[in-house]
């Protein structure tokens, strides 16, 4: 059995999120009936993790197993010409034996992309926050959620995972090129249903003297959803990255 | 007579250029109507240039003369509201008396967006070149562009302007943040219609090795347009930003 994996960018705007759902788009679905048509065989494939409806991807992660072995240079080409313009397959490669995308995960990094003035271009990807907050007092109010912590205060109420701990690694506030700009960049082990949406709307209100900078570790230590803010939307958010330990990462040149 | 200026941020995706035309969807008209709705009255707008059809702005300028005075930042956020979400004006501000977006603009930027990788969320405004073509050759091609020339060789044939004589003050390939993404940043006093599409599409046949360098030299003597390149597609092409004379910028807090 040959393992091989799939590193994907996709708009999410038009998704019901990752996962397969019955008679609904979604970007797994696209994948597997792509892949299905280029090897001409039943394809299923296995995320590092599901995304909501409207959340973007840079840099998912996702396996699938084939009986044959395939040319994975032919296959991104054909991918390119199946898949619809809202997925890229940025890359397909050999990988260990045994690879599972979601198992094997040790980090994930997002994204999440805000703008304090109107924007048009990027207006899809981009969560507009106007009057500005104040993206210091933000960066402060982070602190807190840095290190190994039960995130039930941030994750959505009807979420079934049992284990809530996460070990967060960054959490920090960065302005991008473009003034006006800026993107909340927060990686950990592992992340909860809603969980970056929920810091995000909190960290805003913030920002916005709504709440006191302290309140995020109360919130934190409460465990209890309806202390943290709003949700931030979906379209904010974006999957930049997956990472694997080095032992499960692809050997360069395996796949030629 | 009251005269404003507005910075104005487009997808030009969906539109059929700035310059209005009958029956067809343009950005002037849609900001038109809008202010006319936002104000009571009919209002022309005066652009600083033309965008073809899917080109896109982030910083288009335009002004419009009004008999009563206008509270800026009341007609900003009527705007916000009455403008199709591909178009975001970002200020209305107060101009000096007689301001003219366009006969008043003495340098205008864009920027020409390549990706040589697939991409989906940034699918809509960047132009995918792959495999990637050299940008250090490509960059060295600017250089017998810099300065004062006769453009015809990159005006589109139809074109009826006769002074085809335009000063370049920058012409360069840089690197985007984002592995595989690249702009090309060109400023002049003015440019001719499909001049920065006809120019990368020029440079890209360059950095692939299918013209030598210092055509781009003979091809600007010539000034015979069927000797440069295809014109690169809409898409990738953003009106940057619009320069005017310090005396002709509004003085600040005058709007208020």
């Amino acid at each position: 059995m040959h393992t091989y994996r799939l590193t994907i960018e996709y708009d999410g705007t038009e998704f019901r999120g990752w996962q397969a759902q019955k008679e609904r788009p979604t970007v797994q679905q696209a994948i597997e009936s792509a892949l299905s048509v280029a090897l001409r065989t039943q394809v299923r494939v296995v995320g590092s993790g599901r995304t909501d409806a409207g959340v973007h991807a840079r840099g998912q992660v996702a396996h699938f197993r084939s009986r044959r072995s395939v040319d994975t240079h032919r296959l991104r080409g054909a991918l390119d010409g199946l898949l619809p313009k809202a997925i890229a397959v940025i890359a397909v490669e050999a990988a260990v034996e045994g690879f599972h995308a979601r198992f094997d995960a040790i980090r994930r990094a997002y994204a999440y992309q805000v703008a304090t003035e109107a924007r048009a271009i990027d207006r899809l990807a981009r969560w507009r926050v106007h009057p500005p907050p104040d993206f210091e007092i933000m960066n402060a109010a982070c602190e807190p959620l840095l290190g190994k912590h039960d995130f039930s205060a941030f994750c959505i109420a009807r979420s079934e995972t049992r284990n809530r701990v996460c070990a967060v690694h960054r959490a920090v506030w960065l302005p991008e090129d473009r003034a006006g700009d800026w993107r909340f960049v927060i990686e950990a082990d592992r992340f909860l249903h809603g969980m970056v949406r929920a810091i995000v709307g909190t960290l805003v209100e913030v920002g916005r003297g709504r709440r006191a900078p302290d309140e995020v570790a109360t919130v934190l230590a409460s465990g209890d959803r309806r202390l943290a803010g709003p949700s931030a939307p979906a379209l904010g958010l974006v999957l930049e990255r997956v990472e694997y330990a080095a032992s499960r990462e692809p050997v360069a040149g395996a796949d030629r």
